[in-house]
């Protein structure tokens, strides 16, 4: 059991709750950014997630910096698209409003194929976006934190590279690394980006990106600079294959704590079977989504092919209010998620079912939080 | 005596040695970033701020971001100028440099006004440069990590309020804030941009920024939309205002530990004058940069009022290289700085004395760091 002090279990799509050997390592004592033993554990850090997204070609380039998720959609308006170029941004809830915003903040067109809330965009749709006008990125988000659809990668991947061979396929892979396969080299993805807290299960703090060699290709081709500087690759490139060489080096100072908490994270994450580790994700995501559909709930996500395996977002019955249930869950020592999509947000709740509540056999989060929702409903005048 | 398991002293210009209450919050467990509880601590923490920068006009804004003290640039660059605006850039040392580049990253025309090493630039020779060109900010580094050379900001910032008071004061205190006073209201300061892991005494990974209520009417005032996403105060302004209203209110995900990490650490530092704290370090300083002269050793920075309370730079004995006494010190528990202005890095170190290794009595890393320094370069062959 966790050596933590009790406190609810935090069951929303991030941040999720964490392993207590993860905790202790954010209280490391204080070192140097640059010294040897600290440049070691960056250097095997930036390793273990080649590991984690699944790719062997050298080529490929890890990127961790301190910041949250949303400065990995920075790094690639900054650094992979220059003012005046296209992206051709897949829409399954409120995230790809946001990235599409990014872009714009960069000078760059960005043009949203939408589906209806709960799906995603179709493969002929994308095509024929695709056609219409060469973009130089497409970005989808593998899980929208919003709206709990999942994104079918690999189909999409061969589309775009068989149709529009020049555009990079960029992966927002917040809500499902660590949850959802990912196979970087296989799929023949350019860039996924992610946060440390959600499946990967260290806290907020760091952006973690992995890049391929062909868009780092595109990166060093670029006919203007980057127009971030924080977030600049032509500052952090160096710096990210330095440390990975286990050589010091220095363009803004990175957290040793966070770190170390993200470098036993990992550790603990490459220790089983990758496999293993997303079909336990399935195994819980199925558990649940029958459990809400038994209950009579119906989730945003209709399909199952659309459904995200380490989050569920549901409606909530007639009459009942977000706040209501919310509250009712905390009191019985679990807490769920408001809505987020702009459009429904009051209309329903999110349940997120990420690392140690799934993995960890000891705790008990999942079957004290379904058990939570169905008393909870109850005494809210629902009945199921 | 800390609870912290053995480890060298880390006394280089940051990070810097932090507090045990201060790791120890490091490792608070998950919470979720609108919780009520973080919604709180996050809240106080803005407001501590407040105390710590030394303004008490409500119009001042803080802002804490995940990131390290370099976002603070881009914040400066992407909120409060725009394309084709002018800096001016006082240099005395490193930060200048990549301050002015990161300036031209955002097409902001950056003009540097430079000084001999180990000086600053003179306010005759910057009223000069005020009156030549319209400036719509001047940035100065309080103190230079890589020279460890204080600027005067009280004098400076008047100068600029009489010449060109169109021209905000932008203040780099990556080094100072925490351990040199700030007088933020009576100073008539615009801008004072820091990182945690300095004198603050909290683990890297955050960008804090105070902001006067001038600079935001000018953020407000843009004709375009800022030149970052992640670093946007259009994104972040209501989001710091919210935390502080204590509502909460999402952007990007912020570090809930890193933020309680924070909240000790200020409240440490509150609970004491702050007038005592500064005082404490000049006390520290002045006993540090008398024992290297007396050791016949010279300071980069050349006049006592141009030295830095939390560090001193010194150029090593003829003969005596910087891996040689560092890895003398290191053998003796003692972690300093090699150099880093590009034109001298090999020929000097660096000492950082700032927080718990010179406020907390139980430490005795001054000391030891004195003895190891005295020791160290008798054994590389230095006659004192």
């Amino acid at each position: 059991m966790s050596n933590q002090p009790p406190h609810p279990a935090l069951l929303i799509p991030g941040p999720i709750e964490f392993d207590d050997a993860v905790l202790q390592a954010m209280s490391h004592y204080s070192e140097s950014h640059v010294s040897a033993p600290f440049v070691e554990i960056f250097g095997e850090t930036l390793s273990m997630l080649r590991k984690l997204f699944q790719t062997a070609d050298p080529a490929s380039q890890p990127f961790v910096i301190s910041g949250s998720g949303t400065l990995g959609w920075d790094q690639v308006a900054a650094n992979l698209v220059e003012p005046g170029d296209e992206a051709l941004v897949l829409h399954t809830g409120y995230f790809a409003d946001s990235f599409a915003d990014c872009f714009e903040t960069y000078g760059v067109k960005a043009t949203q194929l939408k589906a209806p809330i709960g799906d995603r965009p179709q493969l002929d749709e994308i095509e024929t976006a695709l056609k219409e006008k060469q973009y130089q990125v497409l970005t989808v988000t593998h899980v929208d934190t919003s709206t709990g659809v999942l994104s079918e990668l690999k189909a999409l991947s061969e589309l775009v590279h068989r149709v529009s061979p020049e555009t990079l396929v960029i992966v927002d892979g917040v809500c499902s690394v660590g949850c959802e396969e990912i196979m970087f080299d296989n799929w023949g993805l350019d860039v996924v980006l992610t946060a440390s807290q959600k499946a990967i299960g260290c806290p907020a703090g760091l952006s973690i990106l992995m890049v391929s060699g062909r868009a780092i290709e595109r990166f060093k081709a670029r006919r203007t600079r980057p127009t971030s500087y924080f977030g600049s690759w032509k500052n952090w490139l160096p710096i990210m294959q330095n440390y990975e060489a286990k050589k010091p080096s220095y363009f803004a100072t990175p957290s040793p704590q966070l770190i170390h908490a993200l470098h036993t994270a990992l550790t603990q994450i490459l220790s089983r079977p990758l496999g293993q580790r997303f079909a336990d994700h399935r195994a819980a995501s199925q558990k649940i989504k029958k459990a809400v559909t038994n209950l009579g709930l119906k989730q945003l996500a209709t399909r199952p092919e659309n459904q995200a395996n380490g989050m569920t977002a549901v409606y909530l019955p007639e009459g009942v209010q977000a706040p209501e249930i919310l509250s009712s869950l905390m009191k019985k020592g679990v807490i769920f998620a408001g809505g987020l999509h702009k459009e429904i947000a009051t209309k329903y709740i999110r349940f997120g079912h990420m690392g140690v509540s799934v993995i960890d056999p000891n705790r008990q989060d999942v079957d004290k939080a379904l058990e939570a929702l169905k008393i909870g409903l109850s005494e809210v005048g629902y009945k199921v």
